[in-house]
């Protein structure tokens, strides 16, 4: 199946038949997406970053009922900060709170929570083929734990410096993550977003400063991309918002809608929805504090008072306070269905990489 | 020469061996590095935006008389805002003014002025093969004339938006600017900076939103970026920091050190130098004022009042005040001579994309 890819080493240590990642997004993606990409010879994903470990297991069994495909797992290893003062948050909040008749915030919608020894001990379960972080790795001892079970070790660079951080690690994979890419940015060296990397600059440096394979991600949603990559130097791409439009995605109507319109050509990288930077699509909240807005809480503490306002105004057809994630390529996706999708990539790919041979 | 380009448009109408057009950089590149990328393959280029007239004819017949290759004339485009109150930017600035022992800001630099009239007579006297316009395009009178001489076109897009109104115009080729390329961003349809668009993701919906071949600009300073942005569907790049590393651009020791150490991994979007938005290193001025200061008067007006503080600065061997423009992938560069460079790139990308055929 492979034998026209220039690199080799990823569907060779995964066993995919594409060097596809179908990309974890978190409230956008679950079992159904995973089953479906891998069908079509991705790595399917399961985004583990806002459930609780019965709520993981649970979907990596949906998974292994529906698939004997190799999966990927993927958590956050962000440094949870200490509890902000939200009182300059909620009081920007507050005219929208009025305006849908909420007495506040409301219960929180889950917070994003780091890796941790029950995430661990649930990998220990599982045996999931794949495990990647994001925003950093957990500690040695846990680190060495995920490794201990066998799984490939992915970690997510958004500078060379993080690469070469997470190269000395000895992760298996590093994914080059562009500032193309939607959602959340993984930055986590502390480094300014002013000098957040595309991936047509951040790929190549990141293949010559490493000593493992890079996965790209970050404005690829068509076998062009998938393409350029490999001849960046890449061994495999990650891809997210092309899957978004596929009809296993749980995004909310207007959201797919929007990703398939003019709005797709414009989106930001804003904080507003979590505190920590996320590339989306212009909506009201983003709009009215942002894109950057200065008294966001740290991330993850920011969605802890949009919950209500979300449920409220998405229950009038309103996305104006949902993220609605999204890549700079969104518009060279279709819809069309995820098996479809990823068949149609690799086809496409090797037909533009394979005249190479 | 070109039988294994996979798009051939560019080297057919334009007739260099190579599909590189060397960047035309204002301050940092003249006739020197023009004739020397022509001699190895590229279409050479005069930034003519801070030149009189007189100044571009000489550098012009000096190209001439070392070379028959094709040349390109860069000017800019941009609306020359009413000179603005520049109080607080000097106030800002009155510290610096005290510590190099100046009594003010000093003569200003050459002003970045818009094409004209004068320089649209230049154009019909000096007869360019190509005239490339950045910060969109002069009117339709202006363009017209240029047009009469049988100079190929060229506008600058960082938009999809930006792209289609430059295709609507009649241009004959689009230069597509990612968020990587390093020094002024071409934006002139009043684009929000929160938007920039890196090349991976812009090219390939340029590409599909116009009628003309396209040049991939930003992030591209090796073979790869080459052969990856024909994949995405180029039909020429254009490389502009790969060319200052070279012993013919005219840029400070210290800058041209700085492009090959880790100080080149971390450029920033600033508007200080100018007060529009462009891409370089840290460097002292950066670090006080912005990246984007809002004290900074508006493109191109801030120059005005750095020149004798950027002058005496150098004097003491120190470029804290002075613009050091760089793209994200300068490290991928070499220090070796620019037709050297320029053969070196047309090799190798043949031989990425050539094993297509």
């Amino acid at each position: 199946m492979a034998a026209g890819w220039p690199d080799k080493r990823f569907v060779d240590r995964i066993g995919t038949a594409l060097p596809i990642v179908q990309a974890p997004m978190a409230g956008a993606g679950d079992h159904v997406l995973a089953v479906a990409a891998a069908a079509g010879g991705a790595l399917g994903s399961i985004p583990c970053g806002m459930l609780t470990p019965d709520q993981a297991a649970a979907e990596v069994s949906a998974v292994r009922a529906a698939s004997t495909a190799p999966i990927n797992l993927n958590f956050f290893c962000h440094t949870l900060p200490p509890e902000p003062d939200e009182a300059a948050w909620r009081a920007l909040l507050q005219p929208f709170y009025t305006e849908f008749g909420l007495d506040g915030p409301g219960a929180p919608p889950p917070l994003r929570r780091p890796f941790d020894t029950a995430m661990a001990g649930l990998v220990e379960t599982l045996w999931p083929e794949v495990v990647s972080f994001h925003f950093g790795l957990p500690d040695r001892a846990l680190l060495d734990r995920v490794r201990a079970t066998g799984a490939a070790i992915v970690g997510n660079a958004t500078t060379i410096d993080e690469a070469r951080w997470l190269d000395s690690r000895g992760v298996d994979f590093i994914i080059a993550q562009g500032s193309e890419a939607g959602g959340h940015a993984g930055h986590f060296l502390g480094g300014d977003c002013a000098e957040a990397m595309g991936t047509f600059a951040l790929l190549p440096q990141v293949v010559d400063a490493v000593s493992v394979p890079v996965i790209a991600a970050g404005g690829i949603a068509d076998a062009r991309g998938i393409a350029a990559a490999f001849l960046l130097g890449a061994a495999a791409v990650q891809i997210g918002t092309a899957y978004l439009r596929t009809p296993e995605s749980r995004i909310f109507p207007k959201h797919r809608e929007m990703l398939g319109s003019a709005a797709a050509e414009h989106s930001v990288v804003t904080n507003v929805f979590s505190g920590g930077l996320a590339r989306g699509l212009r909506n009201r909240l983003v709009d009215a504090i942002g894109p950057i807005g200065r008294d966001v809480p740290p991330y993850p503490y920011a969605s802890n008072m949009l919950g209500a306002l979300r449920r409220a105004a998405e229950a009038a057809g309103d996305i104006g306070f949902s993220p609605a994630w999204a890549g700079q390529a969104a518009r060279l996706g279709h819809d069309e269905p995820a098996e479809v999708l990823t068949k149609r990539l690799g086809r496409e790919a090797m037909a533009l990489l394979g005249d190479r041979q």
